[in-house]
């Protein structure tokens, strides 16, 4: 049995936004009791992450390491058309996530406690970005 | 078919720590002939890593590099309650895997001659560790 | 419904080498509609990316980034038997990825307007890799 939605997410610029609540709530009405959840962000200059979701500082924190990985301000970039914050989306995109794989359970996600799944902005600006949620698995 | 397994496992604090047998055991046992193994670990300061599994100097190699990509020592960090070695590993599990998927061929994992499957773990002390092991495929 | 092809791809050196097209000929002859195609590297020296396919910059900033965040002339490196772009390999694979999971619809790889599927050789000279594409979900 194979049940997919969309996801559309309007982000306020760089930084984590967590989307566990409407991904489980996919899982939720698809009715499937087992298997697997496939999400999957279709940009290269946003990604996805499964990282702490309790104390708002680690976030920060990963938001800001990440900053300092893939600075805006590297001399080496050549692809720079497109802004300052471009050519740094794609490398954190790189070292992050296009698709995650979390098991489905009862109906449910599995998580660990203070597992989170977060989108990822790496761009400056606002931007409108779509994600792909499809569930695999057994209704009983 | 699905076939589903969990792996309890104590770590010894900071370092790799081989799981290829288990999950090849768990994908045997499961009669699962053809089709997709998804390992999951259930934490944000502990992660999955597929690696090379020959020379122990290539693994030693690999956990003094994340140690110098996201070092303890960083002023930057605002999350330093649960200790100085809780932000870094938040920031190593971002940049390896949470998820990974293996091919299952002829009843049994699918891996390069030197490709190993590691759990990561990333906090100085021992830990409890938990994982799932999904098998998702046809059984002839 | 599960189909599997191999891909052997000759390298020529260090950097991106874009497979979409492969993979999505695969897909096409796999017959399969709706499901999920699981890509996978059988090395721990070479690893898969998502990245942009429009700009030739882009992917020229992305292999600088790599050499530059893993170096070949780290010296505390003790992995060197096999040459000094060995670590860096492995390294460089740590952080991208050994298996990208697309979700397939209507017959054809569903990706982003500017995402492509490359595979990355993180080693200086030529080599030959092996690469795994499984597609498994429903005909119709």
């Amino acid at each position: 049995m194979i049940r997919t939605r969309s996801i559309e997410l309007e982000t306020r610029g760089k930084g984590l936004t967590e989307i566990t609540g409407e991904v489980r709530e996919i899982v939720r009405e698809s009715g499937i009791r087992t298997g697997l959840c496939s999400v999957f962000v279709l940009h290269t200059s946003a990604s996805l992450l499964i990282t702490e979701n309790a104390d708002p500082s680690a976030r920060q924190d990963v938001e800001g390491w990440f900053e300092r990985l893939a600075p805006e301000s590297d001399p080496h970039y050549t692809h720079v058309l497109e802004g300052p914050d471009d050519m740094p989306s794609h490398l954190r995109s790189a070292v992050t996530r296009t698709s995650e794989t979390i098991h489905v359970d009862d109906g449910d996600l599995t998580l660990g406690t203070w597992q989170g799944l977060f989108l990822f902005e790496h761009r400056r600006h606002p931007h409108l970005r779509r994600l792909r949620v499809r569930v695999m698995g057994e209704l009983e």
